[in-house]
């Protein structure tokens, strides 16, 4: 699949079918590899780039889950398409922006995919909709496995899987979801629930993962460390405790509905309004108003829009989506008037489905 | 017409079909006559104010314009009647909100009606829609030829008619017009327009007259002065300079068009979006929002809702016209629920009379 195929596309992932698929939106397990007797990435030269991309390539495309994955390199790629698969969570920013020999492999419904040269030599990730942490592990797992036959990985008994950073040593997993808090940021709860989980050793970020701003009151919960534990552990803490936020969040969504009803069905349907009749939306705004939306729905005050659709609206609004879409490079304000042109058709499609007007 | 019939009801002069209806709202004519021999209302006691009532109450309710009028005596009205007078443009705040023998005679459609004992015995209204300040003083004019026969009025060969305020000795005449001026006040050229207007010695005041707030960018534009000029130039100067007026903001509304299109129509819609889908909202809300929908069917880019119905929409959903609409007292927080139910039945009987939605 090319990424021009892609972006008529919407991401597999983003169906909101999936168990809490209303308040998790997706489920993402990465595994973080390198090659044994091979420099880590930030200190190797380029010929050992060029040696560990074509190792790996090869590898990678022979494994059953992605041998008619599509493989892309960096630099044959334009900024756009990179910013592209960015916005799609397959590439991180760093593997976007930074020179060198490096690649993907994207699997054909981009469920699986494989960063090449990134922080490590091998980034696996797997992501799932909803609450679904085993299942993306198993996928992963799997590649992981068949890659095992045909590469040798930095490994140490002491330690486990090697790898560029310290906290990535020991399984290189990272698990994460990605969840939406509104309530408890509306009761001001948020950051007292935050603090606990980074207690509980689990790390909380923003949309786009590390270092990226909460938007939308979307929150990306993972584990901090991946040494002196399994896999399994990992995969159940995490479970654990997006299982133990959801409770709050829903026990905030009840105060609300008991304490501030009026107010919040006001401020639901503002959003709804201004999501279905302005002329120009900036991506934040859209994230903003369709997580208000998204509450509504969660709550039966809004019936006329699905999760499906909602999480639709907040991929393919954003900047490279909105331009590849066009297929051509497009001023902010061009991007604000078309976000709002493509947001409005959602919204009309699926309120003709639902009979609503 | 009971108050209770008229709160079912709409103004009649609310249609927005006359002259310039999208622009101006509506032209109001008032005369204030005194009876002759008797002291003015601040200095009168309560017998001569009983006395005046009395003889001028008579006199109204023999007109032919009045005759089949209602006569209502402020003490007798509920505080909340007082104020559905008020917001109906139909009485002062003052006649509303100071003790004493004091009353109003409305005519049968609402265009004509007599206060007594306000500021002056009498003072003689009427409200016609749109740009109509002709018409408006032929039907006042009527009845106060009318009355003539009937009382003797207060008049000086030099001075003319006498009232309590200098400001309208003479001809007892204020005019003025209820003009929209959104371009005006968006494009910043609002203040140098309303200098120019009080330099050519008209005043301009908010949505209910005197030391009115300006709302929802209505302003009313009237005459100053009553003294040593004629009716007939009263309201040609009034017509000057409400066509100036509405010239410079013709010009400003296509500045607009011209160089910021895609931000009104954002700001528009949005408007609109809001109004349709707010499920709280304040009268204040409801004047600057529906402002922007007036503008934005003034320019052609809204088509869904007529200038009556927004005209409907902003007095309708007033404190007293709501709680007099259900029948009892409300908390500012129900009333807010309670005008947002009602703008948006309004929005929907208009999008589907247009087949819009």
């Amino acid at each position: 699949m090319t990424i021009d195929e892609m972006a008529g596309s919407v991401s597999p992932w983003l169906t909101g079918q999936a168990g809490h698929g209303e308040s998790v939106i997706s489920t993402r397990v990465r595994l973080a590899r390198n090659l044994a007797g091979l420099p880590f990435c930030h200190s190797a030269k380029p010929e050992d780039l060029t040696h560990a991309l074509d190792r790996i390539r090869d590898a990678v495309m022979s494994t059953n889950t992605l041998k008619t994955g599509t493989y892309m390199v960096m630099s044959e790629l334009s900024d756009l398409d990179r910013e592209f698969l960015v916005e799609r969570h397959l590439i991180s920013q760093e593997q976007a922006e930074k020179s060198g020999v490096r690649a993907v492999v994207v699997g054909d419904n981009e469920m699986v995919s494989v960063m090449i040269n990134e922080e490590d030599h091998l980034r696996l990730q797997s992501i799932q909709p909803g609450f679904q942490s085993m299942e993306a592990w198993r996928l992963v797992d799997r590649v992981d496995s068949d890659l095992d036959t045909r590469l040798e990985f930095a490994f140490s008994c002491d330690w486990g899987y090697l790898s560029a950073c310290p906290t990535n040593t020991g399984t290189g997993m990272r698990a994460s979801m990605l969840v939406h808090l509104p309530a408890l940021v509306l009761t001001g709860q948020v950051n007292r629930v935050l603090q606990g989980i980074s207690q509980m050793g689990l790390a909380v970020r923003g949309f786009y993962g590390e270092g990226s701003e909460v938007m939308g009151n979307l929150f990306q919960i993972s584990n901090r460390t991946a040494l002196g534990t399994s896999e399994v552990d990992i995969l159940q803490s995490l479970d654990n405790v997006v299982r133990k936020v959801l409770e709050m969040e829903n026990q905030g969504r009840e105060i609300l509905l008991r304490d501030a009803r009026s107010q919040i069905e006001d401020k639901i349907w503002r959003a709804y309004g201004l999501l279905k009749y302005a002329r120009r939306l900036t991506s934040q705004e859209v994230m903003s108003l369709s997580s208000a939306v998204r509450l509504g729905k969660c709550m039966g005050i809004v019936d006329r829009v699905s999760i499906g659709a909602l999480n639709r609206m907040l991929f393919v609004s954003q900047p490279a989506h909105l331009q590849k879409r066009l297929g051509r490079r497009m001023s902010p304000g061009e991007r604000d008037e078309e976000r709002a042109n493509m947001v409005r058709s959602i919204l009309e499609e699926e309120e003709s489905r639902t009979g609503a007007g």
